[in-house]
């Protein structure tokens, strides 16, 4: 069997991650592909007990090592029990949010740095879980915001951080773009829903179908 | 305003760590030392929700990596938000269980091995958290389950776990103890509980009131 690809869908809030997800998964089984998609954090039933700790309540409810510890614990538990098997078993995963989202936003975003959130990663990802292609798609933060805002619902104790944050994640993206960029694509979130697909399609097609 | 004392009571499931944290408290505030009680997981609003998801439910509910994780993310608001301020403010704090219980039961039972606890001991622990005397309080494992058995309670998801588990895990804090003789010190827990108790405070006042 040979092992599926890994896709991640990255960027800050309401840059289009879950829409294009959608979009680009369809895209994949028009090609006969076989597609897991899943999302961040959760996947799986520890990770969205964890998911709930992390996504309400108030902004500074959890310090900032103790929010990136939960993202690992989550994505250890979404790794072990969805990705690596569904990866195994030939199916490609995408995944809405992945590993680079707890740098950009507790690295970057939360000001903890690169370095304990590497480690973190090189121990709970490590090779085998390291993505095959990274979509990041980068839009201003005020805009991102207000599609998210649109959006509503619960979910929103990140979107409730200050425009500060929401800039220094956004750098970090971009960042971790510009040292990956094997492994990175930036696209502009900005542009119509139809043409970022085309984009994110063109970059799929592109690095994963050589 | 001098800074408290941290004093850690560790050990396997039942071997006396909250019975003899209650009377050490005691001794303690005997003599007019201002004493805060707390143990992990747990200690804090967030890490109290954490406690919920680690202490109850099926054995195998976690991946060893996310359970390390869970335990540390926990640990992080508990430092945060009441050991250190407590320590700060002059007060002296027990806490049954500690960085040395992750050690033991993620690193030795479930078999992760020393280095990424000690990393994420580094990380989140660092130097202004190490306690200043650890209470390490053994007992065969089998009559450790059969004191915690007669307890009850929900909180047992630990305590089913096998005893080949259990067995390492006190070898781990046996380990523990051989490798920081300075800080740590191991009671015969099997014994009656006033007699453990005289040999906690002799520990107490050898190391801490020189
Ligand atoms: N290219 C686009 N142009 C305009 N609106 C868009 C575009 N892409 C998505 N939207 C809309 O913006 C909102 C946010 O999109 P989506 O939920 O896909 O973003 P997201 O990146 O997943 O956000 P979050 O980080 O909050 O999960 C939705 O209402 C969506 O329909
Ligand atoms: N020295 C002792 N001899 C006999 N029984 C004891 C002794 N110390 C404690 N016990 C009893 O054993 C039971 C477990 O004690 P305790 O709850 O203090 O252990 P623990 O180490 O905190 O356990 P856990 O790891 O499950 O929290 C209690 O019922 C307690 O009264
Ligand atoms: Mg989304
Ligand atoms: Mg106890």
């Amino acid at each position: 069997m040979k092992r599926g690809r890994f896709i991640t869908l990255e960027g800050g809030e309401g840059a289009g991650k879950s829409t294009q997800s959608r979009r680009l998964a369809s895209w994949l089984r028009g090609r006969d592909i076989d597609v897991v998609e899943t999302r961040e954090p959760g996947g799986a039933p520890g990770a969205d007990a964890i998911r709930a700790l992390l996504v309400t309540g108030e902004t500074g409810r959890w310090t900032p090592p103790a929010e990136a510890l939960l993202h690992y614990a989550a994505r250890a538990e979404h790794l072990a029990r969805k990705i690596l098997p569904a990866l195994d078993a030939g199916q490609w995963v995408l995944c809405d949010r992945f590993a680079d989202s707890t740098m950009a936003y507790q690295g970057y975003g939360h000001e903890l740095g690169r370095a304990p959130i590497e480690a973190l990663e090189e121990w709970v990802v490590g090779a085998s879980g390291r993505p095959d292609l990274t979509l990041i798609f980068d839009i201003a933060p005020e805009a991102g915001l207000a599609r998210a805002g649109r959006r509503g619902g619960a979910e929103d104790r990140y979107e409730r951080m200050d425009i500060a944050f929401h800039a220094r994640l956004r750098d970090g993206f971009l960042d971790i773009a510009r040292r990956e960029p094997e492994r990175c694509v930036v696209l502009d979130a900005g542009q119509p829903e139809a043409e970022v697909a085309a984009r994110a399609v063109e970059a799929v097609a592109g690095r994963l179908f050589r």
